[in-house]
Formats: C-alpha cells, sequence, structure tokens
C-alpha cells in the first residue's frame, strides 16, 4: 500500500520538473520583530546583491528561477540593468510589489485614507511600479494593503471600503492587458481594530467587482487561529481566482517563519488540494511564493530549506494515491480514506528527490551543499561597509 | 458632550418602536452540551407551549413578535392551528428552521454528503419546511448546513461544494417568489476539520450564485476567534445580503450564551453599525433573532435578558452623534471619533427605556417584572408529567 | 545524515518493547456532539464488551495492556469479576475516572459548588471510586473537574477555588497510601465563562497543596489556541508533576480526535519532551492515555491508529540524534539543529516498526490485519439487542 | 436597584482618592509595529521631557504620579537630577525596567541563551538598573523576558528554564531587602515557538523559587485567545503573588492599545475582582501601571484616556452591591447574580468622577482639558531639532 518511491511514476517527476517557487528579494535583506532586527553578516545591500543571493537558491535547487521586487525597496536608477542582472545569474524577475506601509503619510491608510490627496498619492506609487514591471517584464502587480484602524469609531467601516473599491479600479486601469493584480489578504497587523482586507471574502469580491485579471493572494501566515487555509485554497481555485501563495509558517500571528516549519502537515494538506485540483501545473496561473523572514537565521540556507519544504510537500502529495482515495472516500470509509493520505505523508520522499536532483545536474542535498560551498564566508568577507537591506532600506 | 436621555430624540424612539427581535422556538426547551443536557422545571412540552412562553416574552418587552420554528422539532399535525394559536397569544411564526443534523443517514453529511440518495432525502425534508412556511405564513427558510469532515482527506472539499451547490439549487427552486432562503456559516463543529460552510464568503458565494432571494445568515458565535464581527455585517450590507442575525454570545465556541454577555461593547458596535448603515428598519430585510442555550439558567427569563441587551446596545447605537462621528473620522481625530462612539456606550440607557416601555404599556423593567409576575412558578408547577421539549425532541 | 531504520538502534528496540498506552473504556461506547450521537454496528453494550475491545487492541499492537474505568458508566456488580475478565483477555484495569458531570444536582458545580451539601455528595462518589481501585488493583484515581460558570458573577471564582481545595484534600485523604491522585485541567466545556481548573498552573498549584501523590493530567485538546503543549510538558516535568496524558488531537476545541490526526508534528515534538528527558520509562511515573471520541469512524480500528500513531512519533523521537542536537544547539546553529529534528521526523518508521512488531509475534500492519480479521463484523452481527454503551449509560 | 451615583457612598470615594496609576516612560516617545513607526510632533526627546509629559497626565487626573523608566532607554548622567526632576513636576519615579531584547548579543537569547558569557552580560545589566533604583528611590525592578526560540529543535527547552533559573537566583541576589523583582510573563512575541515565560504559571514557579519579594506581573495582552483574565488575576491573588499589571488592550496579540478601549466589560470584570479580593488599596503591594503604545493616536491624551479608562472601570466595580452579589450567589440565581454586576457596570459613572474631580480641584473632563489647553500645540512647537524618543533610543 506504501507509494513507491523506488521506481517513481514518470507523471510525478515531470510534475515536479515544472515546478518553480518564486523569491522575495527582501528575504535577503535584514528583518525582525517591532522590538529588534538583528543585524548579520554578509547581508545584502544593494537589490543587485539581492539577486546574487537569490540565485544561490536556484542553483542549488533548480526550484527558484523568480525574485520578487518591493518598491521601493528595490528601486534602482536602471531597471533594464537589473533584469539583465538576474538574467545573468539564471533568474528574472517576478512579481512587483507595491508598498503601502512606510510613509508618514499613510498613518490612517492608504488606498482607504480619509484624504483622497492621499490616497491619490498611494494609487500613483502604482504607476512607478507598472514601469517597473515593463521595464523588467514582470507581469504580477502586487499589492498586500496594510490599511486599518486601532480604535472603534476611529473611521468608517463602509466608506472604507467604497474608497478601496475607487483606488483599487484606478490601478487595475493602469494594468497593461497582459498583466495581473493580485491582491492579498490579512487578518491583522500593522492595524489592531479593523483591516480593511481582512480575509479572502473581501479580497474576493474586490476582485469579483476589478475583472478576471484581479485574483486573490493567499498568504498561509493570514488568517484567524484554527482557520482551515486548505478549505479557502479549494474556494479560491472552484472561483478561479487564486492568483498566488506567499508562503511561510506561523504558531500565532504572521509569524513569518520558513514555510513547512511549524506544521509540515498542514503544508501538505495545502499541496494536496493544489495537486488534487490540478493546480501545479504552471499554467494554472498561481505564483507559488515565499513571504518569510529570517530574523534568526542565516538567509540564504533559510531560503533553501523553504524551498525544498514546498518540494517535499509536493512530491508527497504527488505521490498520493487518488484513485485509492476516491475509492475510500465514494465508500464512506473514514478512516480508510484518511490512510490513503497519510501513506503518502509519512513517506520518507527525501531518497527520490535527491535521486531527481542529481539526474538535473543539482546537489542531492542542496542545503548540506550550500553549506559546504562557503558562499556565506565568503559574503560574509566580501560585503563589509554600505548600509545592508532591511525593510526601511 | 454626553447624549441627552432626559429629552430623547423622536427618532430614536421611533426607530426603537419599530425594533422587533425573533425568538427561536428552541430556547424553551432543555438544551445542553454534549456532557449533559440539564432539566428544568416548568420547560414546555410541546411546539404549543414553547409558543406561550415566547408569548411571555413579548407581553413583557414588547421587541419580540415572532417565533422561529425548528422542523422536525416542532412538527405537528395542524400548522394552521399552531400559526392560530401563536396569533391568539399575540405572536406570528416567523423563519422555519430545516433540521440537517440528527438523522442516522447525515453522519457523513446531508446536502454535502458523497450519497445521492442521502442528498435527495436531505432536499426533500425541505419541502416540508416550504409547506410548513405556507401553512403558517413564513418567508424564511433558514438553514445552518451542519455538514463537514473529521480527518483530512475524509472527502473530497471541492467535490463538497459541487455538491452542496447543486443541492441548495434544488431547494432554493422549492421556494414561492416571495420566500426568502437564508444560509448560515460555521466555523466548526459539529465536525472538526472541515465545515463545508464556514465563513461567510462561502455562504455568500453559494447565494450569489442562487440568486438575489438567497441570503446570509450571521450567527455571532460561528466565528474563528478574534474576528471583528461588525466588519462582517458591513461587508454583507455592503453586497446586499445580509438576510439575519443569528443573535447569541460566546467566549470559547459557540457557546450560545445569552446575546451580548460575554462583550456588550461587541453588540453595541454590530449595532452601531447597523444603524449607521441604516439597516435597523424592518424594510431593510434583515431578520434580528437569537440563537441560544440556556442551559443552566431559566428559559424566559434568559430570552427576557436576551431581547433587553439586544434593546440597549440598539439604544445606545441610536444615540451616537453621527455628524460629530463623522466630523472627527474626517479630521483624523482618532481618541476624539473613538470618544465620539465610547461617549453613546457609556451612557446608562436605562432610564431612557423604562420611560419609553411605560409609554407604551409595558413594565419599565420587564426582567424584574416577570420574575414578579409568578409564571415561571405556575408553569413549574402546571407542566407535570409528558416529555419536556429538547433538541432530540 | 538520516537516521538508520535498517539496523535499529537495540536502545530503541527496548524502548519500544516497554512503552504502553492506556485505552479507556468509554471509546467503546457511542460519543457525539450535542448535536447528534450516531450509533453504531456492534457498539459493546457492557463494561465486559468494553474490555473485550480494548483487548482487540491491545492483541494487534501490543502497545495497550491497560483500560481506564469511567464509574459510573463502568458500574458492575462485581469488580472482581471484571479485573478477572480483563486478566483473562490479556489487560488490565488502568486508572478509575470518576463523573462530576452527569447529576443534576452538578449544574453551578460539584467539588466548588455554593452548597456543601452537594460538595459532599461529589466527594463521596470518590469514595466509591476507591474502592473500584480496591477492587481492581488500580492505584490512578483520575479527575476531569467540568466545573465552571457561564456568566460574569454568577460566582465569586476566589471562592471556588477554596472550596475545590477543600473537596480535593479530603479526596485525597480518601487514597490509600499506593494510590495516586491525577488532576486534570481543560480550557473551556462544559461551562463557558470560567472553567475552575482552565490550566496547568492552576492544576499544578492544587496538586502542590495536596502532596506529592497529586499529579497533573495533560490533555493535549485541553488548552488555549496557539499553545505550546510540549513546553507544558517539560515544565510538569521539571516540577516532577506530569502524572498521565489524555491524548487526542483537535483543530478547534476539544474536537478529542484520534491523537496525531491533526498535526503529527506537535505530537512528535511531544514525545520528543517525553524521551529527551528521560519520561518515556514506565517508572518515569507518566501514564500515556488515550481520551478520544470515534463519532464517524468505528471504534476499535479508531484505537489501534491512535495507539499507532503514538507508537510511531515515539519511534521517531527515538531516533532524534540527540549528540548532534545538542551541539547544534551549543553552536547557536539555528537551522541545523532544526534540521536534526526534522531529520527524525521525516524518516519512514513503518518499516521498523512493522519489523518490530513481526518480532515479536504481532502483525506488522495492525490496522489492516485488525480490518482483515473479521472482528468488526462478528460484532457487529452478534451485539444485537441491548443499549449500546454511551457517556450517558 | 441600581446603584446610586448620586449621594455616593464616602468609601468608594476613598478608594478612588486612594487609587494610583504607573505611567511608562516610552509611552511619550514614538512606538510603530515592525512595518513603521509614525513619528509625532511635540514627541519628548529626553528622559527629562518624558516626565514632563507624564506630569501633564498627573496634573489633569489627579492619578499618575509615578513614571516607569527603561534602562537603557532613559539613561541619563545623573540620575538624582531626574528624580529631582520628577518631584519639581509633582511625580516620582516608579519601577525600573530592564532591556533585554535590543543588544545583538541577545539575538539566541539573554537570560536563557545557551552561552554563559551572554547570560552573564544580560545579568549584569540589572546591577545598573538596581543603581538607577537606589538613586531614584525605586523599589520594583521589573522584568520581561522577551526570549524564546523560533524552530524546533532550535534549543532544548527545559535547559532554557535551569538556565534561567540560574539568572533570576544571582539577580534577586542583587537586590535590597526593600527592593522586589517583578517577573512578566507573555504568551509570543519577539520569539515565535516557545516563549521561556509564555503564562502565569511559569513566572510563577519562577518567583515561588526565589522568594516573597519575587512576583508576578500580569499585562492583559499576553494571554493566549480567549484567555480569562480576571481567573489569573484570582489565583495570584490567591497565592499572594500579584505583583503588578501592565494594562493595555488587544483584539489580536500584543496590541498594546489603550486599556479599555477593545473590552472595557473585560477591565471591568477585572477591576471587580482587584475590588472583590481587597487588592485596591496600596498596602496590597498591586502596582497598577500602563504599558501600551500610541502609534497613531497622540501620546499625552492617550495616556489620559488611558487612566481615566481604568478609573471609570474601578468606580464600577466600587458600585457592585457585593451583599446582593453574594446572596444571588448562594441562592444559585444565575441570572440575578450576573444582573447585580451588570447594573454596576451599565451604570452612567462619569458624572460621579465629574465630581469627585472637581473635589479636588482637577478638572472634570481631564481628557478635553488638556486638549484645550493648548499644551500639545506647544510642545509641537517648542520640540524641534534632537531625536525624538523612541524604543531605539
Amino acid at each position: 500500500m506504501t507509494p513507491t518511491t523506488d521506481r517513481p511514476d514518470p507523471a510525478v517527476l515531470a510534475a515536479l520538473a515544472e515546478q518553480t517557487i518564486e523569491l522575495p528579494s527582501w528575504a535577503f535583506g535584514n528583518s525582525g520583530t517591532r522590538f529588534k532586527v538583528f543585524g548579520q553578516p554578509g547581508t545584502a545591500r544593494t537589490p543587485f546583491e539581492k539577486l546574487e543571493d537569490a540565485a544561490q537558491v536556484h542553483a542549488h535547487t533548480g526550484l527558484a528561477p523568480r525574485v520578487s521586487l518591493h518598491i521601493p525597496w528595490d528601486r534602482v536608477d536602471d531597471y533594464g540593468a537589473l533584469a539583465a542582472h538576474a538574467a545573468d545569474l539564471g533568474v528574472r524577475i517576478g512579481a512587483i510589489n507595491s508598498n503601502l506601509f512606510q510613509d508618514d503619510d499613510y498613518r490612517l491608510g492608504s488606498l482607504t485614507h480619509p484624504d483622497r490627496a492621499v490616497r491619490k498619492k498611494a494609487i500613483a506609487h502604482h504607476t512607478e511600479c507598472v514601469d517597473v514591471m515593463r521595464a523588467t517584464g514582470s507581469t504580477d502587480l502586487k499589492l498586500w494593503l496594510p490599511d486599518g484602524t486601532n480604535y472603534a469609531g476611529q473611521d468608517d467601516i463602509r466608506a472604507r471600503q467604497d474608497r478601496l473599491a475607487e483606488s483599487l479600479q484606478e490601478i487595475y486601469a493602469l494594468l497593461d492587458p497582459h498583466m495581473r493584480l493580485l491582491l492579498e489578504y490579512k487578518f491583522f497587523e500593522p492595524y489592531f481594530y479593523t483591516t480593511d482586507i481582512p480575509d479572502w471574502g473581501t479580497s474576493l469580491l474586490h476582485c469579483l467587482a476589478l475583472g478576471e485579471r484581479a485574483q486573490v493572494v493567499l498568504d498561509t501566515g493570514h488568517h484567524a487561529p484554527n482557520t482551515n487555509i486548505e478549505f479557502i485554497v479549494v474556494q479560491l481555485l472552484r472561483a478561479g481566482r487564486l492568483g498566488a501563495f506567499d508562503f511561510n509558517s506561523r504558531n500565532y500571528a504572521d509569524d513569518d517563519l520558513i514555510v513547512g516549519a511549524a506544521d509540515p502537515f498542514q503544508l501538505f494538506r495545502i499541496m494536496n488540494e493544489i495537486v488534487g485540483n490540478d493546480a501545479l501545473r504552471p499554467e494554472s496561473g498561481v505564483n507559488f511564493m515565499l513571504d518569510q523572514c529570517h530574523n534568526i537565521e542565516p538567509k540564504i540556507p533559510g531560503q533553501i530549506r523553504s524551498v525544498l519544504n514546498v518540494q517535499e510537500a509536493t512530491a508527497k502529495a504527488l505521490l498520493v494515491d487518488r484513485d485509492a482515495l476516491r475509492a475510500a472516500q465514494h465508500a464512506g470509509d473514514v478512516l480508510g480514506a484518511n490512510a490513503v493520505l497519510m501513506d503518502a505523508y509519512h513517506t520518507d520522499i527525501r531518497p527520490l528527490l535527491a535521486a531527481f536532483r542529481e539526474s538535473r545536474g543539482l546537489p542531492a542535498d542542496p542545503f548540506s551543499a550550500y553549506r559546504a560551498s562557503g558562499h556565506g564566508e565568503k559574503i560574509a568577507a566580501e560585503r563589509v561597509g554600505g548600509e545592508q537591506a532591511s525593510w526601511g532600506a
């Protein structure tokens, strides 16, 4: 009954060969909590260095050919040069993320601010982002709306939704026809009473109002306690509106830990729905991204561990015996159906993946290979002086 | 700055005069936890006696002219006689609730069950409910879908949504043109892995697919921890799909305590959005219902306390100085806007309501008046023998 | 680096050979939610039949030589006969659980009830339990205190603690010198405002006041959302007061699902602390018990799956390379230390355990072996008539 | 039945006259989230200016005669001068808080760090804090331990407890005989897997091990979702170990909003236990402190609102008819007992407090009086140049 990993199904290998995970440039800058940002030796100082770090992840894993940028954190004079640098490194630019939370004007909101002038400024920021998209070949404009309020009565909940709808329409109109708007939701933080897009329902309603190229981003850390995330994955796929994942993990709030670290079984269940609903294929349009903070661990190894965790969960999901699963489900065999799923989960997929990697000229164990490469020590020695990148840079 | 309660605004009194809250018949039967159902002296034994108890609540408060039925718990031979009995008592039949959770066939689901035969049975149950609606003059068919799974893999999440959509369409087609389908969501329980309608987004998607007479029911106890409920109220009003409330309160899960008992400020914030979005008027179509369990406290006083809590929160919401609130919000005066809201909340509204009640021939203090009436002792003495109503009856 | 499972460490096998898990008699009766108890064919009707079912679990797994009783659910005329029946079946009686939640007198509490007469009744119930212990050779008296309140002000929180302390002292005094009092805590349910022993801190304080033979019971489903349970395991071990586990799993509240079903990684982390703090050995005094409800799945296979899940998690915990772990921890190697742990977790332990079982004359796959045995069909056919056991019986 | 506020009980007024609330110096510096710290005009730049701001709160409310310092944030050359400055302003120095979270060495912990040298550094920091205490007349050394881990396996949970116990003993030994050690707990943040003092039980165990002058600090925002805080208040009072409150409020995590803003009824219930357990009196040893962030609202008005919220909740708690409450509790009158409590809560206490303030030469409405005073504008105009204080300063 155990899935065979000795002679793996060619379809499984083909699916794995197509899988890609997008890295966030900001994972290679310093990050932290409100209490402290710990610096790390060798942290990238420029968008160019961030791409170099990201390229290390791809070189070792073959999984991460794209890098998301964050504007203005990754502002450069010449985006064409940046894209060319990426190409030289074997990667390319992915989604462009707009920053709506680090300007003093946004204290009471950006796209939902009571003052039309502030909203216009926030909307205008996306013109720059779309320009970056054109210059870098990016097709995904990604918005996380940090807006919200801290106190009951502080602002009108309904009016903020109306303002948001209007602002989003103006941004959507900026896009070229082949571009998408990816709209993220988040339960709370950085505001603590209302959040203007707190859940998938709100994000989806706005996307439906905008048009087909507006899609929802599911960040795995952005839900209320105890929320069943794979259920939401299915809902968004059923509605045809799952645009992207922001992968990470959490035990408490938006902890932004390494994906799969807090609950590897949850990650497997999510990937199981992705596979079971045929959304793993690149043509599905789901952009699988990371969005994490490596506050205390080294960043490049942290990203390598992260993409490996996603790959392992995916491989296990691909091993699920779907005929057996369906048969047990139809028979109402509760424990039997569960056992089919767990059988795949309990399989040690690492030997299969090691062989798969070697067959593609990659290290069998990318995590150890990177550690052994001396690259971490090299950048620590070289990147002296200048200012290390971080969320504020 | 404090809202005046000495010479109340006639508009406030007019709004209060129009307010109604629907009582659930099952609040007058015994209820409990999975561990124990405590019986109480005087508990109603028949649907007719439940109506008599509900009529006591209305007689003392003037707030509760309607009673929801639950089929089959309130099955009688002659629904016309039941409706006439209600009319004699000064109340009428409200929503009809269909029961989908107490048949052995529903172990793995009702409207979402893998077996089409079980789904047909569950759908057919609504034919009976619609007949009851016709016989009693009810216009609201209310569905709480208890369906879900306990174990990962137990059933296909997507397939269950598809089955649900199909089942709901068949039920919707049963309705007469003036009838509504009210669709409730619930975070979890009685299943503990997936719930087939766990959140407002899922309920709304199904309602949108059904048509305009499908509306969402918001039960205040059916959310993930920390969820901002008034935000959802606003979303559903903005979408034109808030069909009804099931009022109660909770500290932990779906505790079904007396509304306003656990967090009176939350109830005020909810009613504040209702008032602020002009949804208090009867024409708004929002049916304000209770759905509670009086496990350890006496039931009629428990219901009286509940409708009074809603009335007090409503009256406070009506006192909010909306011009001042808007001005502070537009000025970005965070503390000032909050203060306007809190000013109404901190007002002791009870004298105003006492006077309002007396002006309508009602007791100033309905809770104490009922206690003093001796009715509780009377039914305890009279209702001897027979079987007390409960969830299983 | 991967732990070797081909030539397993004899110490691992020795530790596995000593491991035992206690089964609850009530897992073999029907259970459910407040909404519905689904009956199942073949459900045991008497304490004797429950022991027969439990013996099936032990016969197939070699893991479950003890069965907890629950008084009065398992009340029989002759406890000596019951114990002898157990012995004939190859098992024995474990902890005795006292029931404090199914008497009408306990509506407002049992050991904490405002009325001393009710408290005396609840205390007196333990005299019967201790008699059962003497008659069956049990040494553990297990108390789950369901007491609490539903409404603020309902009772005095402090007074209830004082009453509880007094009641517990009287119960503790009933014990023979070789007996222990195991005191469970629970976050909420069946009451929804206060719980009189809601957390490990409260339980421990009462145990410290009672004496050395009072120990804390950790039920894995009895915590607030997001609680780190393995941390509590360590705290109780450090204090020398971890008396027992009630194993189960949950996604939401006290769901009482099969242990390891909701979060297998959590179960592994718990067992990792047990192993790492040398508390797996029988002499540690920790009684590893199950406490679950098989509401929709068959009960004997459900219990088999449960003990297997605990065994698998234990085996993985035994595989952790503790020298490597300690070295990485001392070096401050965050990702490396985590990798050591995950290495054991990702190992497919099932082949090792299959071989281990066969070496002891047990089926390699107990779950499938039981299914294939026809026992489930046999008891369904035989156990006709009579009343199936359930929480109320 | 409504509590009389027209002719207030002299005992109530006497209790209110004795009430004091300690302000945190850091509330007058800028604060924010990990995403953004918004600056505000007029923010204090030095510890001396923070004291001036705090003195404004006391001058308007008569409630806040003490100010907590945070070392090193409030490091000055001459603490005697700082204390004298406080005295000139009509306030004095309260607790001294030690900072254990802003040094690069503390990335993996401070008092629990694997490396003894780092622990020694963290312990040594308290020598400075005790010197500040001696120089300023402070008697409370307050520790919030931010230590924890982000990943399973990262460090040994048990070893960290042992190190913590040792570190705390060394710190306790630094204290003069009249000084107390106040030990705070927190559910999570800034670490996201384990927290070394995550709950009241852990803090209490360490305090019990240290000695009588070690007491627990209860921060109202530092609990798991749904936790009943007033229950913990009672537990700590019963154990004689409630040393201090850190007041604030939250909807989600440690939001650090204005106390009473998120759930005013919770604040009332907490103060009700304080009053009911006779812990309001200064001799009780409970230090009532604020610990909040005014991220978007002005700071001095935010603190004024905060102390007023505590005062209002206290006054309502003092109004509770304790004889009636006890009688209803003893009679098992669930709804009646709750009604006694709610009666006090629903009372509009503001007129009584306005009169009380005026009788003491204070403004009837301190919040409006401060706004009208022009002080906010004055400091905004005067405090130009220099660096505004914040958590990092």
